[in-house]
């Protein structure tokens, strides 16, 4: 076994999300407290709640990015720390409206917050949140990251706007799953990246890679997720299955083995889907159909595509092992699923 | 009669409100312009449901405090207009989630946004519309505002989970009252004139003259509308009366009228507000109550007091149209209540 192989099969043992960690954990740890004062008010019930979602052992992916991308190109103010705490804030505040507005269950494996204190203080709570975000990228003193993250919020509504728009609709093309899947995840992966990367003053070819990287990273991830909603590993990782699938969201998974559906089949597809006449039992009969249609290999096959550009934008940088671990992060997207 | 007298009976004929948004009227066409543009986007639920709560009749009284700001330091750049959009952009978002929050029925006399298109679009293009302000707020180039409106935001957010807190609890106090008002109305009418004040690089006195003058006349506007939710007056401006009720808000009429209340009364407000079992009939003995214990004169004549000291805040300012209108505005939101 050659030195390198042997380098590869130690590292094996641990995730590159966490070889990642461990390269910036000062900062990650900063970032972190950060967040916990971020979150704090004299109003008990926010940091209660914030808690209860911002604690539950989230990877905080997204403001990794931010700072994976200011550590790469070698940036040594404070403001990044700012940028990746307000980066999770806003996360957090899109999870507890999300929550509102799917009324889901369950968000990573525990109960959601509304359901344990109510649509109206997760609305609330989110929206503190999110100021807080914009009052954390005001200290960092930079316009241009304020003026990405400020756009890459509006995008995100309007992406879940048109999701919402779309559930319940069997004539979703891939055409508008993919222009929804762009906007309400990769745009902020997208945004955390390149105002990282922006911070540091490098030039556009650094800045647009990191955005590419964020941008194509997160779409993979929403494949892969979209694709778990179908699977019973999912059941294993905490995370209910099915959910998408009982709100009627019209997903690739879906939305492929529809068109390639039989027309006894599209019955079924038009009552589960269309008119939300379901049971347990459709679940089941609806995963057996996206696999058997190969609806869910199709899936993860694009989100290998997608994971795979991802890892070529990082091109633009000298070997690191920053950069490494980012690339692995794209691997390990979608290989978390199998 | 004198000349003077005749010039103010003339002016008795349109309200102060009217005066001062004929004082800078280009200035609120091209504000009310940017709203429209800001609102747009190819997802079209968002103008549809934005368009519905905009222009419905709404005096746009925040974003005209931010327009007077300006023009009375004599500002003569272009970011006066954003930010008054991103101000009313602000209030509108907070409006859509206090809908969903508050299940009102009645929102400037019109069907509320969530009975018509449901509670997720509601937060959703809330979140939208925040999103918007903070983008025009960064074409204004100016981190000052952004930070003083991130900064209410925040405190918005946080005065919107104290109210939610403190409802049917008949022993909340006066004190905590007010701070559910100066957080959740007060700081939006006061970030509104400072950060206009702010623009024009006046000095310290110009900017806390306005940043007290929009504190002071956003609780006097407050007091008078938990008033008027008690008054039969409100039907005939297309509110609905009694929402405050039917909702078990301890507003500065409950508090004031329970606290004056006899054994047999307190055992009506228990019912009533605290296990929030109520009838129409009992809005009425409600109505009855407040204005027999004084408890409405009361939160009036408060009203007057900080409204009064809205106006000794324009002290900072020379004789203008614009401060001769804004004082009068201070009177006139005391005013519309009788």
């Amino acid at each position: 076994m050659l030195a390198d192989e042997r380098k590869q099969s130690d590292n094996a043992a641990i995730s590159p999300v966490e070889r990642l960690n461990a390269l910036i954990a000062q900062d990650m740890q900063a970032c972190d407290r950060l967040i916990l004062k971020g979150m704090g008010s004299t109003v008990k019930l926010i940091p209660d709640l914030a808690r209860h979602l911002i604690e539950s052992g989230g990877k905080r992916l997204r403001p990794m990015l931010t700072l994976a991308a200011a550590h790469a190109g070698g940036y040594s103010g404070g403001g990044h720390i700012r940028l990746a705490a307000a980066v999770e804030f806003i996360h957090t505040a899109t999870l507890l409206h999300d929550d509102v507005v799917d009324e889901s269950a369950l968000r990573r494996g525990k109960v959601s917050a509304n359901l344990v204190w109510g649509n109206k203080p997760s609305v609330l709570v989110g929206d503190f949140l999110f100021s807080r975000a914009f009052q954390l990228m005001v200290e960092t003193g930079n316009l241009a990251v304020l003026d990405i993250l400020s756009g890459a919020s509006a995008i995100i509504a309007e992406g879940e706007v048109m999701q919402l728009n779309s559930a319940r609709n069997l004539s979703v093309t891939e055409e508008h799953y993919m222009k929804v899947v762009s906007a309400k995840t990769a745009a902020l992966f997208a945004a955390a990246a390149e105002s990282g990367a922006v911070l540091t003053g490098k030039g556009e070819a650094f800045i647009r890679g990191f955005e590419a990287y964020g941008e194509n990273l997160g779409i993979a991830f929403q494949l892969v997720d979209d694709a778990l909603d179908y699977s019973g590993r999912q059941a294993l990782m905490g995370k209910s299955v099915g959910d998408d699938f009982r709100e009627a969201k019209m997903t690739l998974p879906i939305i492929l083995a529809h068109a390639r559906a039989g027309e006894e089949t599209r019955t079924f597809w038009k009552r589960v889907i269309e008119t939300g006449n379901q049971t347990e039992a459709d679940l089941n009969r609806a995963i057996t159909l996206v696999e058997e249609t190969g609806a869910i290999q199709e899936t993860m096959r694009r989100a290998r595509v997608y994971a795979d550009a991802a890892k070529d934008a990082l091109g633009i940088l000298p070997a690191s092992e920053i950069k490494s671990a980012l690339s692995d992060i794209a691997d390990f997207c979608v290989e978390r699923a199998y």
